[in-house]
């Protein structure tokens, strides 16, 4: 993923490690381990009881790309060991196919060489990687620009926030288990979750992302808009089933004179009123915050009984799954989430020359 | 755009023309111009009532890459001439932004060098070149693999499509302006717009996509995953701030055990009971029908006056724009957004071996 | 071909015409046909007894990327007719392979399907794209960093050019038909092609390439290098078989302190004595001119009888061609690796951030 | 590097480890570490008299993308460490600038945040990652299309092989230390060898490439030609000045009718009876072996004193460099080569669909 600021991901989730190799950062930016550790502590498995017991440390090493605590300009490589995988319960997974899954689809396309323990390389734990390149862009970025990412939950199940946070409540995101910046509606979805878990069952929910500090004219024309590039990014996250920036699909709905969002000057600088373009007019910055939102599903692994098939009789099953995993994924998505708008945010920085290759 | 199959587009407007080159198609496609001037007919201008009244006669010419009636396996350039273009109303556009238009960030990324008129480079008008290179792919894919597209309005402004239309009526779909399968619903929304037109504001709405008959195993992993390749395409499309595959936004307050889609062995095909998950699983086809939804945003340029400011003297003014431009798009897409579904399923087909280079 | 200035280039020998898009170019870059029509001249056909009788007038028209002048940072294409094609003489070709041509190769590549009427889409003539998007680099480079490429036949046959040219004789280049700085050579040459030509056969030979006034640091590392890009664009000329920077294969029978170029400061700028590196260490510009030259094998099609196969029976056979064709094509050259030269070393630049997107 | 099958190496000389991703590798071919270590050794330093003499173990892991000795289609991560690094003798390169060396460069490109030790990621120990990719590339290539690739030294300084080696002399390559498949030819020039480093300089030399058992058809059009994509590869190697193929710059001094390669029909297979080619027509195998010379520089770290310049006081000085390095890197280029061009060809095979992506 990048043109000019490229991430290459590996690792499975029951193989050795996870890693990625970032090429293309500018030379010279401070970075050191722990400018990468707390956002990849952020996503963490086993924290609390409404994530995966799976129990993993989590700690990245960089093996090249960094010299006296500042980049290069060569690859960055990063590493994470996998230690607490278990991979027992996946026996009966490689004939009997997860409803909502892609363990099927994975099977099929790999003629059944793919490492189906753990979803393999499709696993929700490469998302460390994305954190991993991330994190870099996300200093890059806020070092050379002043730019800013804040993701958090916005909706699980049917509990959505009501009201746009403020930037004081922006700073709690963090304060609870779901990453929701209202403590009431928090702790709703938190229950939510544990009911649904104690039922066997799994839930789904939005993120939203926002992103301020952008200069105006950041994005290339047709299929390098923010839009394209943003969506392909995020799409890349397993579970994402939509993506829409500013008023989105309920924008669809309205009429010019209610979505545009009118120009105005203050204190010398062009703002919109509003901000319905979600900060992108013909796929570049305005210089407005850029604002998304992210459609998880439901995780698909559940531990609840459910028919299926068995890929070699072909003949119809039942499956109950045991294992460990999430029963609502959303809760684990800001950092991931923040990482990628990074990644894409430094990359089209740097294809547009506003951010130099040696600071 | 694409990896193995790449379209590059280029034209502006109000310029001479506007064109596209699609390189890595397969040699021995049976190819004339009349495979693609339907196509770009569906989306041409000056149709009815409810689009734009420039008139183009939209005539496409195939420059490069076809001998004998075939493909030769070389770069295929196409181009159609720009006759009606009226740059008149563009002046006053130089300086008053238009509220919701790429026109200042275009003018802020390029200097003020950019072309204007019209939109410029920036124009639904580029979207005839999606349609030129689409047309080919679209062909492609049938002739080889029988996969078929269908897209059509299902929502404009606060008018939707109650029912999933039926393979009867996906064959209505052009029998109406708006392009919608159901006719009782095609009217209203008719009307919808030529009221809005009147009043001189504009409307949005939502496109749906179904693609079927595609094999299992179709989509690479992570960033060139269906769903990021489609929606990166996607949103090259001026106007379109929302995409959802499968039951996408909705399918977020659900749970697992709602959404998940059970497996099922039907004349001897794996086949889901539901299609919840859009066809795509771990990014890539199950075989199932690939359905997508696509928010267009209202039409930023209306005729009524909008407040707004002066680039240069950097005050606040009013903008009445004249001029003709469509009251809504969504009735002129459905050939855009075929066309763009067919050239990233071709390009993937294409990268997975579905699809040999000579035909 | 390209990272951040993409060339993409269409059209057949026989075809309508070819026709360049390029993408990527900077906006404001002053700019019209005037600026590329005079590099094209000098690869035109029919110009001198040396070259084919093809009479074209290869008239380039930009279509797209340029308003007022200026570019608009959007893709600008180019075309340029075909008019004086005669296919007559390629009719027995169909069946009869021509030794060292590629016609054999592309008609097994496309399965028979590729347009062979006079090399279609692997003709020199494609060459005249290459040239369309270099004269725009070009002028980039001089425009914004000063760089200055000159590129010159430096071998005919055995006949080589003895010694280096100076600044002075480098302004005699296209002072004769075969574009040889010296005089006296030139002559010799010319003697020898139209002896050549005479008997019915062809020469080969070596242009020389030397740019000057590049600034330190350009060229990424690895596959990115100066000699990595430079070398991938000389071998797309049609009959190009081997590239050498510096003192390439004959600094390979050297040693270490023979070979090594000694440092030095001059007028405050690092220069080195010697410039056996061609001004590339590690594939990064070092500040002294970038030399390079390339081999350029003899025009396979001739006059002459050659004993061949007939691909359909199968059987041998008998070819003497016709029609018109270069006895050599060195002279026609320069233009070609000039322009090659400018777009890699300009994409490399931007890359790099030492041009600006906007000027 | 790569379109269908992706490259990324990372790692510094005298960081923490080497390693390299390898995407696009089709699932299902047998693969161990056995099957890269072989060649890895063949390329380590500390072997024979000739050769540097840190010792390093150069043990390959397998991260990621290979389960039940199988590849799984997902990027295959591979690693090796650093182990015999002494840094000790780079401090005063710091300042001092090494002729012909790209410190300069390197230094100048990013404003002195490299990891100047050891070469960092210009370190020719870099390519032990395109030996990690290359093993594989190998073995993907001679299990499905029974390809075959032998690299040989054919010259060092003065000292040339006389005659082409035979199939027999070909087994021979590695029997000698600097892997000449001729035994006497082996003698002088491992004698000339060590009478240069005694005498503190170096040598460079030329590596003879052939390749067996390609289909005809591989190679893209233009920047994709096999001549483009294994002249950028072989330029990515620390040294290489001079790419030629075929016949190639001795080829230029030729006619036509000497340089043309018949047709015949051998065994019902199309030949050609001399292959000044090079296996190559129009960027396209042919059928007939690839052949390519590699022209190396002599090795610009040497033992003998020069003159230099002081970077910081822009002064002249003297340079003297101690350390461990090689007086001739062209002994140990052969396994390198050899996984480029495997890395080139597989890639093109898997473009132009000769391989499956699963096997």
């Amino acid at each position: 993923m990048g043109r000019n600021l490229v991430l290459t991901s590996f690792g499975e989730s029951h193989g050795k490690c996870v890693g990625a190799v970032l090429d293309g950062c500018p030379a010279g930016l401070a970075l050191t381990e722990r400018d990468i550790q707390p956002m990849l502590d952020l996503r963490r498995p086993g924290q609390s009881a409404i994530t995966t017991q799976r129990k993993e440390s989590d700690k990245v090493e960089i093996l090249s790309g960094v010299y006296r605590r500042r980049t290069t300009g060569s690859p960055i490589a990063m590493l994470m060991q996998n230690k607490d995988a278990d991979s027992r319960s996946y026996d009966s997974l490689v004939r009997k196919m997860r409803p909502g899954h892609s363990d099927y689809t994975a099977m099929a396309k790999y003629g059944g060489h793919n490492d189906y323990r753990g979803g393999g390389h499709f696993s929700g734990r490469l998302t460390a990687t994305h954190v991993m390149g991330g994190a870099i862009a996300r200093k890059l970025l806020k070092d050379t620009l002043g730019v800013q990412t804040h993701s958090y939950t916005a909706q699980i199940g049917s509990i959505s926030l009501e009201r746009e946070p403020t930037a004081a409540s922006l700073r709690n995101i963090y304060k609870n288990d779901v990453r929701c910046p209202d403590a009431k509606t928090a702790k709703q979805m938190r229950n939510l979750v544990l009911t649904t878990k104690r039922a066997g069952d799994s839930l789904g929910g939005i993120i939203r992302s926002v992103t301020t500090g952008l200069p105006v004219g950041i994005g290339e024309p047709m299929f390098g808009s923010i839009e394209s590039e943003l969506s392909r990014a995020m799409f890349s996250i397993p579970s994402v089933k939509g993506v829409e920036f500013g008023s989105g699909f309920s924008g669809a709905a309205t009429t010019g004179s209610q979505n545009n969002d009118i120009y105005e000057i203050r204190r010398r600088r062009v703002i919109t009123r509003t901000n319905n373009s979600g900060g992108i007019l013909g796929g570049i910055t305005n210089g407005m915050p850029v604002t998304m939102n992210v459609a998880f599903k439901p995780v698909s692994t559940i531990g609840m009984s459910q028919p299926t098939i068995d890929i070699r009789t072909r003949k119809a099953t039942t499956l109950q799954v045991r294992g460990r995993h999430d029963p609502c994924v959303v809760p684990r998505a800001p950092p991931v989430v923040d990482s990628l708008v990074s990644l894409v945010l430094a990359d089209l920085a740097l294809v547009g020359g506003f951010v130099k290759r040696v600071l």
